[in-house]
């Protein structure tokens, strides 16, 4: 039910990634509803049911608000599931800080673990790499930053096949001794771990692919995506501005369209395939509020290739 | 003799500021490699002297070490001078941290600061903004940004003419009562004050236009803004890339580079003017270390207007 294309694009992904893979599907929410995005769209022969959930948190709700007053949200019904072993993941376009609150009171965190972060995949000029915390844990102690990279390490090594994922800390100078004392702390901390620690990273360096996984405190982490989300949409429209100024580029800005297109849209980071809240005793993907079909379905996807590597085991 | 082209782009752009406007250059340095420098540069008529300094500090020098070994760099005696009433106004392309020490030590703070901030203008869909702190406090108490907003208020009113700036507080969600503890605490400083508070402003929107002024601690805002820095060339990298992938968007794109160059340049935000080190008592404008002549001559310009206006005065 959340997200700002639920339920069409919602149950259309999900419909989409069953199709694709190997799972059965549980679609929660109010049921007349679904039902009628279902009798939309082809699904014979797909493993589908639907659980009911009278309530729909909003997205501007506040989280401590939905989490006393919403028990029967699609939210808190979908995580109950997983609390109850009736379900192996979860997957959501809600609302952000909902899922958070709702499944930490659900299912716990995970042993040696303080506090949630949320792991969240982007695109570098070699690959791939994830930040976190990308907006769980607004303040944290140095401890909370050594155990989000300890949960990332492991996600990398087991989902993503990522062998002794290169960690590096968020940080305002490459030296040693920089930075605030949260990071001068943390970086400590990672120094002495056995994690592949290589240091501090600058924001001048995040996306030139040196580190598979960086590790930032939730506020940190989240104005950085934020920002990055809105730089490169400011980017593309100051380059289309140009780009029409006169009749010869407007000619070639036709041809260049979709390039400029599939820049922007890499950067669009939770459309691709959704965030995973690391820490909790459960597979959980936050997709964007602003999924669509195909996003929805990268996202399933995600959170069922989490279950069949069992990386939340031992 | 601070940045990557110093001294020569340094000379060569100070030469170019005097030239347009009326000011008086006193070029502190080794003096016999800014004699150098001038020799090879047309430069009768225009009012300069040299005022030596035998000690240069590296880029990467530990602020404190230099703050304490090297007494007679360009930047101590160049903030000597605004002390002592020689200079109007500091403009170095060196080491960010070198001069933040330097002017505390030399300059001591304006009153009722505590600390000082970086404030960098930056580009917008609507014109342009400022965001401070870029750098220089990384540990901030709440009262810190509410002082950083009263600075820039007061610099982009008196200097940049704009009539009640609108402030925002960079945070993680719009809605009061986001964020983490720094920014719940200042938000309420920023509500209680006589500034035009808009209220927070998310990652997303900082490129919107809609605040003059975006307020956040030295470490969230050093991290924005390398990050805004690093990821308009990844962006760029990408759409070139893609441009080249076949012959017909390679022809396309020989037309088009001109236009990519200029949209990345106007995020490497310190090339477009250096940035204000507000709060000390005295003039200090920080140029990127990457500067050229031409970035030379528009910090000196900002210096000029900024004693021009006379911001710092009661």
């Amino acid at each position: 039910m959340g997200g700002d294309h639920a339920p069409s694009e919602v149950v259309k992904g999900a419909l989409l990634a069953a199709r694709a893979g190997d799972i059965d599907l549980l679609l929660v929410g109010q049921t007349t509803v679904v039902e009628a995005e279902l009798r939309q769209l082809p699904h014979q022969g797909l493993p589908i049911s639907i659980v009911e959930a009278p309530q729909v948190v909003a997205m501007d709700e506040h989280p401590a608000n939905a989490l006393r007053q919403k028990p029967q949200s699609s939210i808190a019904v979908g995580l109950h599931l997983l609390k109850e072993g009736k379900a192996d993941a979860f997957v959501s376009a809600g609302s952000t800080g909902g899922v958070v609150a709702f499944a930490l009171a659900t299912l716990g965190m995970m042993n040696g673990i303080e506090r949630p972060a949320i792991g969240v995949l982007y695109p570098t000029a070699k690959g791939q790499a994830m930040l976190m915390d990308g907006g769980a844990t607004a303040d944290c102690r140095p401890a909370y930053l050594l155990q989000f990279a300890q949960l990332g390490n492991r996600y990398l090594e087991r989902v993503m096949g990522i062998h002794r994922p290169r960690v590096g800390l968020l940080n305002i100078g490459e030296e040693e001794g920089k930075g605030n004392r949260l990071a001068m702390e943390a970086h400590k901390l990672l120094k002495e771990s056995s994690l592949n620690f290589v240091g501090n990273i600058e924001g001048k360096d995040v996306f030139k692919g040196e580190v598979d996984l960086v590790i930032t405190d939730g506020f940190t982490g989240n104005v950085a995506l934020k920002l990055s989300e809105g730089l490169a949409e400011f980017l593309l429209v100051t380059l289309r501005d140009t780009l029409t100024r006169n009749t010869l580029r407007k000619a070639l800005a036709y041809f260049l369209r979709p390039a400029l297109r599939r820049a922007a849209e890499g950067l669009d980071y939770r459309r691709a395939g959704g965030a995973l809240l690391l820490g909790v005793q459960g597979n959980v993907v936050i997709a964007h509020g602003r999924s669509d079909a195909a996003a929805i379905r990268s996202a399933v996807g995600r959170a069922a290739k989490a279950v069949q590597e069992r990386w939340l085991e031992g």
